[in-house]
């Protein structure tokens, strides 16, 4: 199952892997990240290897940096999304996608002005934004109160971040704010308008980009647990020690370290079958075009929630267990072992999964479609 | 995706769950049962339609009737490791197939007579057994030691069935034991010689029967979860009520009743495709026929156990968790509600599932190959 | 710290173990049991050694029979529960008490007749009733619609018995349900009225009565789950074989028996400590008789639902892992092990544990008192 | 209950609170806050108020600030230890104690030298010895082999710190290790020897020492635990938001977050309640003087390590879970809640819990008494 587009992934994840942890407690702008990206040659992937491949890269990548692997799975969303419209979305193979659309804050505002807008607003958590070539941004018409969504030159005037993002998990996102002030839209970079009513024929279809941002996270979320469970392993291999208790001479030949790795590490493939299920689900989904049914979209939704829902739980527990199996040394700062807990803790918080279990719980029980949302 | 056998198997199930709790309860010989799979016309469907197939219908079954499942599934299991021998096994579309081979216990003998030989020796938790046509058995040469598998027609003389499996769940499996005193065996009955050293060559793949169990196991858990999980729904949705103290209406409503239904339904079905994935890597571990390589019998074996540690973990949890979602009145007996998970429970201690785990943590962390073993 | 109370606790539950088994299967009417119950002087405890000692008692003997335990502690209830009201309590040494209260049914009437009443009306799940010689019963009556509770003898005219308890668990706690026709109530057997304002003074102290109930569920909830873990770890010692992969000669020298049983022994004495502490709490705010405030009642109500959370994990998880520390063969019907799983789930579910979580974190975060109830 | 230790203690966290983000992050000595220890009078709680007071205190102080609670609990755990020789032990209310004996590392070497020793060597995790006025060092005579313990002002002439603690969590507990380089013991500040042999009665006492060790961690962890939890209650209350697709005003009122708070509220008392017991049973054990029995050692050996067992679990869970209740903002590093989790995941793994599992199990199921060690 060699394919070229797998080498370059693991190639990038072996570079990233290098010095992950000094870069994580850097914490600087993914400047050089998004440049590795370019260079790998992952970024046309979505093109040149659809969906499934675009999926499996992500996976690899996070896998070694979570922070990379989300920022190179929200590149694909945010093209696939952008082509959602039906619209071709002109790129160029060098170019680094992100997008501005945080559902909880206030509307950007569209003011008409001749062949095209003004944007004006201010948005929160634009995951790669500050780093990247073009952003798929959603905002209001203020004269029709229509939403659109449309691309916006990342350089163009106007566009400032407010670059206050510093959390303790997925540091190098550059998840912070943007702030859009008289930057011009072109009536050619509008992709289409968001329908407002779910009777729209439309609206099945362009409503999956809420669905994708859901998948793209859990994908992350099973390429952080096994990017932790590998990382660990390799300490517990290379430097943990027997239990002095124990009747055993290495730390990798301990029963409790054997099978807790076992534990974890046949959930988090369990988490990642259901994560690939997803993918074809939305997949299908996709292909189905303007075809798709609001039920056909509830079926992939839930498809995705449930691999959601068990990838965020093996993530958060991975992360956290694999110190029982390095063993104390495994806490010095300079192992940075910390990160993968501190980054899946993070970003399982991007919604909560609560909600995503009732979601997958009501629609077994009594049949209910997720509610549409930025969300579901 | 709909197939003939699929209709038949679903169509199976709902017979089967008319009465599942009455049967369950009663624990009486499998014989109407097995009359079900006969018309059924599943028996032939590792023929018809393959393993993956199969493997379908048996989750399919499992999850309406535990025990039909297991001796469904069972049956194919038997057909197909009869077939690892490289020899054309004879069968009837009408035949039920069983084996007999615990490995815990004493080796049956076989003593050479003539043109074959005469079997001798007690054998327990024979599932399927004394309702079957035909047994897959394995026996050692008294005269030369070798250990064979052969085929015994389940009424010769001097086969007889202990009756001896009373236990707490899989009440419907027949899993009592079986004495041969004098039993003829024709050398056209024998299958094959068990290679003794793991060095012989054909050792990789008829060693991969040990697999097959474990993977039937495996869907069986699954099955079982998904119905403990499709039959209480019912029962919350049909006769539980609201908490009194919650702020809903009905109990299908209930926040945690939603999300605690959502929580174990994702976690059945990413078990689900974990052992999709373990069919789709044992179907390719048999296809490689001879060639099949003990590194790659080694790789089908850990999505194997993988797929076993998370399908036993979830059907144990499922099948008691979904009392908190139906309510007290649910223990009533005349619900049998209690039969998941006194089949969950039982069918999980086959083998402890920490060795289970051990292997896969052992295979993730340094590469060891399980152990060939008549559970690994 | 022997104490003649213990030994007698003790003995009564050594007397117990020995056809607990046959007796759950059997599912008859307790009245062996409660002879016993008679015989070893246990009834009188709560006056002779105080409320701990009962709740001690009560665990000792759930250990070896959750119905018995179960029935013991209900009947220690009641009689400090009749007293909450500030009446003496007429009882004898030999009476066995049971009570008559679910809330989720209707009221039963109470219409006035010379110096008394008629009692009309049916409840529902009267935990030890049909055995019982004296029942603390709550009604309504018909013409001030004022909540009274009084004392009626089981054996009075008017009273009859459902004979409808036949549930999975607590098979032995004659849980069925009592039909009152005409039964005559006298002046003198009323313990008094039910405040039904909160603003009423004698509020607190009274409504203590549904706290008392959920300790005692708890109680029996811990003494389950360490009779189970008593149970299973002689099997383990006497019957389970080393696993054949194991390094280990025999099943109780197995790390992940011993591992195992270690977290859920822990755990349960954990929970031990916590109902302990709530018995304390709620003996503590006995005894501040009409002093009694509400914020001290919550108090009391918080340790016991905290209490009641961690002992029905513990007992869920404990009564169903321990065939992972005995092995397949530990499934046999005759053993019987599967009975504490089944009482565990079956008393579990008395009201739902979430909404005892719930009503924790309630307390803890916002500083919210339960809802005054029959549950809280 | 209010005593003037407890006030004492509670303001002290209060102080400790109000900066422990910023001094956590900072990640210096922590010279501040063994000056707030001395300035708040509790150095002397174990002589004041004794060992149960000490524990709470320890408790209390861990909450607000988990570096500063182990820095106090050490404190006390090595007076206490160095008073089981049965000497007395000089000390001023002012001087802050710690000790120098990690098991692991090779002893320390004492050389004869007048009336004294001249003592050599390295040892590492020696927490609090940087900051410390007298430390409690364990040494092995070069001439006899015995094992010493003494006592050696941290200031002396050739003791060195080699400052190299830089780990993720309990970053103010000064864990490096210690260098002594002739540095001069005199025989008064011997107080006593360590019995080599079980069968010296002195051994049981003596060899209390470890087990008070494993006590003052589980102290910590359920403080941790407790302040994890507070902290983000008051995060839940002033800060968080309500999910948008609740049907509720303000996240306090979210059912998920209610029950979740409970779930972990209710552990984490139920494991103070095993911790409070262990505390006991470890005086008592104490009390016991010269007297105490192997067998008597090992009740409260079992007591600490299930209590240990339990509050290890909860720390690491209810750490890494709060940010479920707090939601994706919670993880700004200002607000530095982690900070809980990587102490709580840090001192867990001060010696592996599958092993203190594993002991509890065993005393459990065969009676085996824990291997005499520095850690059981």
């Amino acid at each position: 199952m060699t394919q070229p587009w797998r080498d370059a992934a693991t190639k990038l994840a072996d570079v990233l892997a290098v010095d992950a942890v000094e870069r994580d407690q850097a914490g600087n702008e993914p400047v050089r990240e998004v440049e590795l990206l370019r260079h790998s040659g992952l970024l046309t992937l979505l093109d040149t290897g659809g969906w499934a491949a675009a999926n499996e890269a992500t996976r690899i990548v996070a896998a070694a940096d979570a922070s990379a692997g989300h920022l190179l799975g929200y590149h694909y969303l945010q093209l696939w999304r952008a082509g959602l419209f039906g619209q071709p979305v002109a790129s160029e193979p060098e170019w680094f996608w992100a997008g501005v659309s945080n559902p909880l804050d206030a509307a950007l505002r569209l003011t008409p002005c001749g062949d095209g807008f003004t944007l004006e607003g201010t948005k929160t958590f634009a995951t790669g934004a500050s780093v990247a070539d073009r952003l798929v941004v959603s905002g209001t018409r203020a004269d029709t109160a229509e939403k659109l969504t449309f691309v916006v030159n990342a350089r163009a005037r106007g566009v400032t971040f407010t670059g206050d993002w510093d959390n303790i998990g997925q540091r190098l996102t550059a998840s912070g704010g943007v702030r859009f002030s008289g930057t011009r839209v072109d009536a050619d970079d509008v992709l289409g308008t968001q329908p407002e009513n779910p009777a729209d024929p439309r609206c099945p279809r362009i409503s999956l980009a809420a669905l994708g941002f859901q998948l793209m996270l859990a994908q992350v979320y099973v390429g952080t647990a096994l990017g932790a469970l590998d990382t660990a392993a390799a300490y517990t291999r290379d430097r943990s020690r027997a239990w002095v208790l124990s009747d055993v001479d290495s730390a990798d030949a301990d029963p409790y370290v054997l099978a807790g790795y076992g534990e974890l590490v046949a959930t988090a493939r369990a988490a990642g079958f259901a994560v690939d299920a997803a993918v074809t689900a939305l997949g299908q989904a996709d292909e189905r075009g303007w075809d798709l049914t609001h039920e056909e979209r509830a079926e992939a939704a839930i498809a995705i929630s449930g691999a959601k829902v068990v990838a965020s739980r093996v993530a958060v527990e991975a992360t956290s267990k694999i110190f029982e199996f390095t063993g104390a040394r495994a806490t010095g700062t300079k192992y940075g072992l910390d990160r993968f807990w501190r980054n899946a803790r993070t970003l399982t918080l991007h919604d909560p999964v609560a909600y995503k279990a009732r979601e997958v719980g009501d629609h077994f029980l009594r049949g209910t479609r997720p509610t549409l949302s930025g969300y579901s």
